[in-house]
């Protein structure tokens, strides 16, 4: 992999001067055009060998490139707010815009490399992270933005060679930095990292190259054919992404509208008992110590008219206002469609201690974006399987997870739609759309079944609540909540 | 001030049903009102009184509107990364949009009431505070937010009571808190605190009310009303800014365009000799420990084809891509558009150890936006103000601000024009834009003075570099960029 790069070949300046000047050219019209088409992004993932002219390279791509349209995101090891998130959290919320350029530095590989330099790689924790790894580009490939990966790499010899060049002028020994000097004890274990983290994830849709370093005018002009031919590209679409047994063990049976019971009713006096009660209890868990390490992330779907506000209030009634967000989830904003569409609710997740309660969410996808066919076929079958990730990804980082659907019959749903028009301060919550999607009541339905077949797993399963009573399931569902933190902060 | 709300006034629930029915119709119609005008975002400002129910108001709001279009900004205690950034940063940075309503729970009151609720508030910094906090405010209500703030207030036998009420129900307890606790004590000097804060920043434009919070009716439906009051109200323009001199003394004679030198010129030989010197020089500044306290912000300006892009590529060159954003300022997007205009910038401030180079900043305000008509000149002659308090609100937090304006002749600049339309890879650096642009060039350069009479104040003064010679500017602008850091680091 490494042989041509460590043969550290060379290219003269007078061999360079004509294609540089052919491929700035280039360049320049490959991102125009990208600006203009929007229709992706790209990110360019710098990677290699310490000593190898990365940050070089950042300085000449926005040189070469018209520096407006590319963004240097380079990334510090995890800050204090970040480690409360899922650690691709970050990359998330940087995505650029389609059109745009983005130069990666520091990038998810980091924990991947860094494990694959170890003396004895841990072989669970490499493959967990290069499956990640592998997950997070294909999700990204899918939905709009295209990565390329380069690798800076040249031989032992080279790589201290040019670091004790750099160290003999005190002018350009600062370009040295203490990881450069520890290479060439550790080289071939580097190297061996390289090659291993590589071959994990070398994917047509998200291709790895590798950049010999030891010539800047060898660098530089590599650099620039790698994304010029990424620039170029027509975009490759992944493989159909991993099996979703795979990832996520599905429940089984899983819930359905179908034949759901609606009768549950709860009196005016137990509810009047019940509700302040469980309040009470959600109250003091959320005030516990323990909390303060926990994220919380409650999503609320269901039919229209079903409560979901009403019962969102409930809860957020036991909560201090600055430990929740209530995010109201409706069509997308500009900014947020020229990203993949999970890039919203990535912002919005919370950090330890606090609560996002989503009123409606991302699985807008495979239900209003489905029904109304705002996504196509293609988009919403994957999205089961990227929500999945997207959820695991979530648990794993230790955030509590609940899911609920509050479920209405159709004739309730009528009776609660009159009952609003003929309010003075509910009216404004029943417009023509409501009615039009009433007439697809079956889509919907069919759309929901489906959601929970491929999305009700067994770590993050969908909790159907009957919501024909209103008492009934606000009690239900602030009795989920207060009992699931209480197994997490392990209270019970 | 208090005297009707420590009355304690009471609404029987008879009489605050028809009142709440009628109030819940008209907020929503206020809301929708003002969401498709879209020409002022409200904020409404929580404080008062610990245990006077300024949580379950939050909590009233968000049923009685539509909370779809509400956020609730409720911040904790500044965060580490919030609290290397000018103290007013997190809530620029949460600004709703126009047309939205935003609900601030721990504000930008909180350190005015801290202090002033010391046994001895130190005077100085009283003043300090509240003077932040009504530049703070006016800058809002020029730029289409609206503020409105709310004093919740009851007797301290009420405050004791209502709180002794809470503690014994153990399902409500959980609503005290442990400042509520110690409000009988202190009552009266959080009295007085509050009596003063209010007095000092109660503007027609950014108006208080007090509101009775000793009943649950009475402290509902007085909300109500001034909310709609507010909603309904013509957006009242702040009286003329404090005159600058006030807040930043200007530099005497201030810098010029005209009869500028630009002769000075660097050969070859000094600058390949030069140039990596200041670069090492910058270099180990940026790496050495005590940077990692500073933030610093570089803007640069200048005509089209000055060598902007070349100087700050000279600059990032000595650092680590970790370390500093380069900020390119084009035309604002939609999401900037329905903010302040200083939105923008706020987001972009840097955290301590970081730089962000603004390539084009908020001076665009008083360049092309003037000289354009994108601004009215009531807005552009605002904005010099606006820009001198936001800067030495950057110096108040410690931030290292530089301002550089790149000067080339109108001769320099048509050469260059030209040489950039003859280059393959330069061209697409020229546009008919920029042709149109200098034929503006004298409207341009009175801007420029204008901004220089006006912005250069002598704790942040500009510095106009000549740069009809590039050696020369790239040079220049590093040694003044060195010599500021050295300065601030106490290493001169």
């Amino acid at each position: 992999m490494f042989e041509l790069a460590e043969s550290d070949p060379e290219l003269s300046k007078e061999e360079a001067g004509p294609l540089e000047d052919e491929l700035r050219t280039a360049l320049l019209k490959a991102q125009y055009a990208r600006l203009q088409q929007k229709n992706c992004a790209l990110l360019i993932v710098i990677a290699g060998i310490d000593g190898a002219g990365k940050g070089a390279t950042v300085c000449m791509l926005n040189e070469w490139m018209d520096a407006r349209h590319i963004h240097t995101l380079a990334f510090d090891p995890p800050s204090a707010s970040e480690q409360g998130r899922p650690w691709l959290w970050r990359y998330w919320k940087n995505l650029p815009a389609k059109g745009k350029t983005g130069i990666v530095f520091g990038s998810w590989y980091r924990p991947l490399l860094q494990e694959a330099a170890r003396k004895k790689p841990r072989q669970k924790r490499l493959l967990a992270l290069s499956r990640a790894v592998r997950e997070f580009e294909s999700t990204l490939a899918q939905n709009g933005v295209q990565v390329v990966k380069l690798w800076y790499h040249l031989s032992r010899q080279a790589q201290s060679d040019r670091t004790e060049k750099l160290l003999s002028d005190p002018d350009t020994a600062w370009q040295v930095r203490p990881e450069d000097l520890k290479v060439k004890k550790k080289f071939p274990r580097l190297r061996d990292a390289g090659a291993l983290a590589i071959s994990l994830t070398h994917e047509a849709h998200a291709p790895w190259a590798v950049i010999p370093a030891a010539d800047t005018q060898m660098r530089e002009i590599s650099t620039g054919q790698v994304i010029l031919a990424a620039l170029r590209k027509r975009r490759i679409a992944p493989r159909q992404p991993i099996s979703q047994a795979d990832t996520a063990t599905l429940e089984s049976p899983a819930p359905s509208l179908d034949n759901l019971d609606y009768s549950a009713r709860l009196g005016e006096d137990e509810y009047d008992k019940l509700l302040p009660e469980w309040q009470g209890r959600l109250a003091r868990l959320v005030r516990h110590k323990k909390f303060a390490q926990t994220p919380v992330v409650l999503v609320f779907e269901g039919q229209d008219a079903a409560g979901k506000g009403g019962t969102i209030r409930r809860i957020t009634h036991a909560l201090d206002p600055r430990q929740f967000r209530a995010i109201p989830i409706s069509a997308p904003s500009t900014e947020e469609l020229t990203r993949p569409y999970l890039w919203r609710f990535w912002r919005d997740l919370p950090a330890p201690g606090h609560i996002s309660i989503f009123d409606r969410s991302w699985y807008g996808r495979v239900l209003v974006e489905r029904v109304e066919k705002y996504a196509t076929e293609t988009e919403w079958q994957r999205a089961y399987e990227e929500i999945n990730q997207f959820e695991s990804q979530l648990l794993a980082s230790g955030t509590v997870v609940l899911k609920f659907w509050l479920a209405i019959s159709k004739e309730e749903q009528l009776e609660r739609f009159r009952a609003r028009e003929d309010s003075p301060f509910k009216s404004f919550k029943i417009t023509p759309e409501d009615w039009r999607n009433r007439k697809q009541w079956d889509a919907y339905t069919k759309a929901t079944n489906d959601m929970f077949k491929y999305t009700s797993t067994q770590a993050c399963p969908w909790h159907v609540v009957s919501a024909n009573d209103k008492p009934h399931a606000r009690v239900a569902v602030l009795q989920q909540v207060v009992k699931a933190l209480e197994n997490a902060l392990d209270l019970d």
